[in-house]
């Protein structure tokens, strides 16, 4: 097996930054994944959980790098802003897998890239940009959520919130910690950009580089844009849920990140191609599992209360499903589940809703897609000229990604 | 003079998209300054009118052509994003006299670029880009502000507030409106930087903006979150409120505008040294113009209810002035000052506090600042290299801007 040192442009430091898996509650897509693909299976075929976490310490020292290259211009704006740029950073540094990082990463290691060649820092660096606009959509979303906390601490607005509410400012704490998280958000945005235009790619690479960044980013706030709309129950259709998965989870998660690190590495349409397939199924077979442990998951083992994203009335594919299936059957059950979705519901409510849910066949729907998906994706990655290695730590991720049970 | 045609690299249509002064309430700085721009003295030595409205109409040809790039991407997420950027789309396009663009494209121009060249396209192109930054700017602000209109029409999460009303659709309207509109200003800032990237410029030539580019944008930014905190009140002095005018109006307004200009065309260091102490006076005395503008303007010019700074409270150069002077002679003035500032004045109440600020010497104070910054500007302007015609048209921009009464 390789040394850490050898498939990352710098070396490791001894013990890593990692989290401890406890320090994440299940809270959202990301987080999940970033839990799996830590907990992957290893072996000869499959990199070792060290190699995981010298990447995650590789990309936690590139944007490191990059806070620190603006410390100049944000101290020039006066302590105010520093203190808003710092929580962008301890917010950034704090914690997460750095799942999207680590598909771009592989995805250029599988289409021939170089890990020890002269390009590979500039690769690490664009890809640890993804991490800033991650941040920008967990933020953001964290105020259209009205979420509280994030890993264990408050989310930028409430943390804001707070200090107003602390120093005794004028005006309403909350809309206050709401503006400087949108600004904060933002900020993130536009340094993810900077990150990617410092970070020294060839003007070959970048060219094909924005073209998949432009793409992913469109579809991550029209997947989102969308979900608002499907809370707000303008659809609750398995098409439209089916949508929201593919564009908020799938193609920002895993199927454009592999795109990015394909097009760094000049790739091959085919190629693409097979990672696109693979990314998208295996992103949405993914969202798939998170559907089914929201509902059925143990909260011992998830660390969210049982049946959460039934009381949060979220309209995911096993609910839609469960509608459909409900609508032309059993009427009586499609009034229970829309009354009761949403609503705060008791332990025996939860049950009953669940085995309403299974009885409709809506769970082996599920399952059977999370299968056909899996294995649909698998075949392509198969079939693709991947490089072996890399090609088998994506399938590491991918089964670890839909088969979890946390 | 030249006629519009030599100018822009596509030919103005007849009439060209320009609209009403009076459809612009005086509601920010942006569009008062638009506003000034299209009423500049006109003569031998500073372009006609007939200029500003090509330019205008460029620019917005250009963002048109950009969002018809995007049409195909965005059908492919379905109706309810056609619908959220067909809002954006109407937003970008309805109005805005295109101020950035324009110090922008006149940067360009005095520092040697050719508008009948081959690069003139891709460079108009990328100034055109900053309305999109400009849009995320006030789409967020909107929000922050809680501002119910723009332009004359509902602000963008006013107007997604109303849809889901009308639809009855599930949840708060209002926190739905604020959500949709978080998203779709997260989406103009993601599609200001793909409009750059697509923007055709040559690789020297776009390093040399991305520079200046993530400076300006993180300095907005800045000056916005510095506004929010001052709104609360977490300083009141004037150095606070001269640094919010610094970065939220002159940088991103005036200077960087400008410097980017510069940067296109690879101006000297000379150049690009008086472009920014140009347009940071010039940026810095327009805002304290809309200061004095804010408390005594005439409501009949300005369009506004007389004193509305003073009712909502805005921490101006001009307030802190006053408050500074009323703290070290006039206590029973701070206090009164420091009570009403905020609240809902009556007309005689109004009346009352422009006397106090007055007396304080707080405007003279401000008019002094107004032109000691115009002709310290002009002259940094006058010694420079800047092509005579494109110097000409910036010196009566900023005298409209510094100068106006409305």
């Amino acid at each position: 097996m390789r040394s850490p040192g050898r498939r990352y442009p710098r070396p490791p430091a001894i013990g890593g930054t990692r989290r401890r898996i406890g320090q994440c509650p299940r809270a959202d897509t990301t987080i999940y994944l970033e839990v799996a693909l830590s907990v992957g299976p290893s072996g000869p075929a499959n990199p070792a959980p060290s190699d995981s976490a010298a990447l995650v310490h590789a990309v936690e020292q590139a944007l490191t790098r990059f806070f620190d290259s603006r410390r100049e211009l944000v101290a020039e704006l006066g302590p105010v802003f520093v203190s808003a740029t710092t929580a962008l950073e301890e917010f950034v540094l704090r914690g997460g897998k750095r799942t999207r990082p680590s598909f771009a990463w592989t995805g250029w290691l599988g289409a021939g890239g170089d890990p020890t060649g002269p390009h590979a820092e500039a690769v690490l660096t664009a890809c640890s940009a993804l991490e800033l606009v991650q941040a920008c959509a967990l933020i953001h979303d964290d105020i259209i959520d009205s979420s509280r906390t994030r890993r264990g601490f408050p989310t930028v607005h409430v943390d804001f919130e707070d200090r107003h509410r602390t120093r005794s400012w004028g005006g309403d704490p909350a809309h206050f910690g709401a503006s400087v998280a949108i600004l904060v958000g933002d900020l993130a945005l536009t340094w993810a950009d900077d990150m990617v235009a410092a970070a020294g790619l060839d003007p070959a690479a970048r060219a094909r580089f924005a073209v998949v960044w432009a793409a992913m980013r469109t579809e991550v706030m029209g997947g989102q844009l969308l979900d608002v709309h499907g809370e707000a129950g303008a659809d609750d259709s398995v098409a439209a849920a089916l949508r929201i998965n593919r564009y908020k989870t799938a193609a920002y998660t895993v199927e454009r990140p592999l795109h990015l690190g394909a097009a760094l590495a000049g790739a091959d349409p085919e190629l693409i191609a097979a990672y696109r397939e693979f990314g998208t199924d295996i992103g949405i077979a993914f969202q798939l599992r998170d559907d089914l442990l929201g509902v059925f998951g143990d909260p011992a083992v998830t660390g969210k209360p049982s049946g959460d994203d039934l009381r949060e009335g979220k309209r995911t594919v096993l609910v839609a499903e469960a509608l459909r299936r409900a609508d032309s059957t059993d009427p009586e059950a499609a009034r229970r589940l829309r009354t009761c979705l949403g609503t705060d519901l008791d332990a025996e409510q939860v049950t009953g809703l669940r085995e309403i849910i299974t009885d409709l066949g809506a769970v082996d729907d599920v399952e059977r897609r999370i299968s056909e998906l899996t294995e649909r994706g698998l075949t392509a990655l198969a079939s693709s000229s991947v490089a072996p290695d890399a090609g088998a730590r994506l399938r590491a991720m991918a089964l670890a990604a839909t088969r979890r049970v946390a």
